[in-house]
């Protein structure tokens, strides 16, 4: 099949996010994403793929590309054979249980990605963002959670709104918190991360019920921090541990 | 100072690795890197600002060049005022004290940069690389290690033979391995992590002596695991958190 104009106009226009409002998709990329996305509850809207991938998609509806038509309507240097189109989810109703993790500001693609694939891990099924995070279906974003999109519930809303409505403890990371190692922590809550150079923002920070501090071992006290991903890896890994 | 061809040629040479070695050089760029790497025990060879960023850098030794001069030297889209050459520091003795991380294959700078701040963070003064792991003097090594880089010891050598030769334990990342959580790390010891696409590889993996697994909460048993910089911010948090 050739790619009509129209259609690579459409699917190049996805790179923005208006865009993918206004049509309610997103891009997927590679093998192994798009794989694991359409044995998710999400709903496929296009499949395209290169000759040498056909086999691999067998039982699903697709179409084939040449490697010149996925050259046009890829975002990846080196497109890997097949790129879906995806129907983005209906919002869903913000859930209470467990525990939440909440963004506020997080500019990165990978980072957002990566967060995503630690909610998964750490079996947090909620996850809340603040309007200004990135968005979780950025092309980039999509790539980096390797298929946990499907498994965590994003939410975007006004976050200082949210947190000012909830009955939970909202805790968030600083340096002149309490000691994580020596911090009792509950199974319900809610777990604020901030922006890359900023961190939490002081209107989030002062809805902050709790706040909790990685303590550094390194010798020298130097002012930079743990990016945000691996702060998050590990005040996660420390929520849950005890659960095990 | 209008920098002459053959220094920009220089320059922009030491994006390779090969070049970095014969002239013992690499480049660090942005105000917050180079200064931290200003104060470390590293030599600088060269400072490069534009007019803008004079001020700063007024205690230093510094040749004030055009932002058109050093787009032609810079590997940042969007370059920072600064660059700097810094001399590749004598090779130490490997330490033996206190907790090792041993890299088999990693390949993504963005990783390097990241573990480099973790074993910052984290007190970790040693860290061995196999041979084919990415160069520390990478520029986007350098970039994302925010300075971390003179604060951390980075030894490249035969991962094999060097683990062979150790009586150490050797702690790695294996999903088969018994639950972090659970286990009594020692003070002393090397965790190898491994390469991104496939994990520590089978030699090395032949050589360890503990392997341990961060145990997966999602309901979903995926295949995908934690990234590799978020997996060793998980293990170091648990091999430091009994020492606070």
């Amino acid at each position: 099949m050739e790619l009509s104009k129209n259609k690579i106009k459409l699917i190049k226009s996805l790179d923005q996010k208006k865009q993918r409002l206004k049509h309610q998709l997103f891009v997927a990329e590679g093998k192994k994403v798009v794989q694991e996305l359409l044995t998710s509850s999400l709903e496929c809207e296009a499949l395209f793929v290169t000759k040498e991938m056909e086999l691999l998609f067998e039982n699903e509806s697709y179409a084939v590309i040449t490697e010149l038509d996925l050259k046009k309507i890829t975002s990846l240097k080196s497109p890997n054979g097949v790129l879906a189109l995806f129907k983005i989810p209906a919002a869903q109703q913000v859930k209470t249980e467990g525990l939440i993790v909440a963004l506020d500001a997080i500019n990165d693609p990978g980072n957002l990605g990566t967060i995503i694939r630690l909610c998964d891990w750490f079996g947090v099924e909620q996850l809340v963002c603040s309007e200004n995070t990135v968005d979780c279906f950025n092309s980039k974003v999509v790539q980096s959670t390797m298929g946990s999109l499907s498994r965590v519930s994003i939410v975007y809303l006004p976050l200082a709104e949210y947190l000012q409505n909830t009955d939970l403890s909202i805790f968030c990371a600083d340096m002149e918190g309490q000691n994580v190692y020596q911090s009792e922590l509950p199974s319900r809550g809610i777990l604020v991360m901030g922006n890359e150079a900023n961190g939490v923002s002081e209107e989030i920070e002062n809805l902050c019920t709790d706040k909790i501090m990685i303590p550094r071992f390194g010798k020298v006290q130097e002012t930079e921090s743990l990016n945000v991903a691996t702060a998050t890896a590990i005040l996660l890994s420390e929520f849950q541990r005890k659960n095990v």
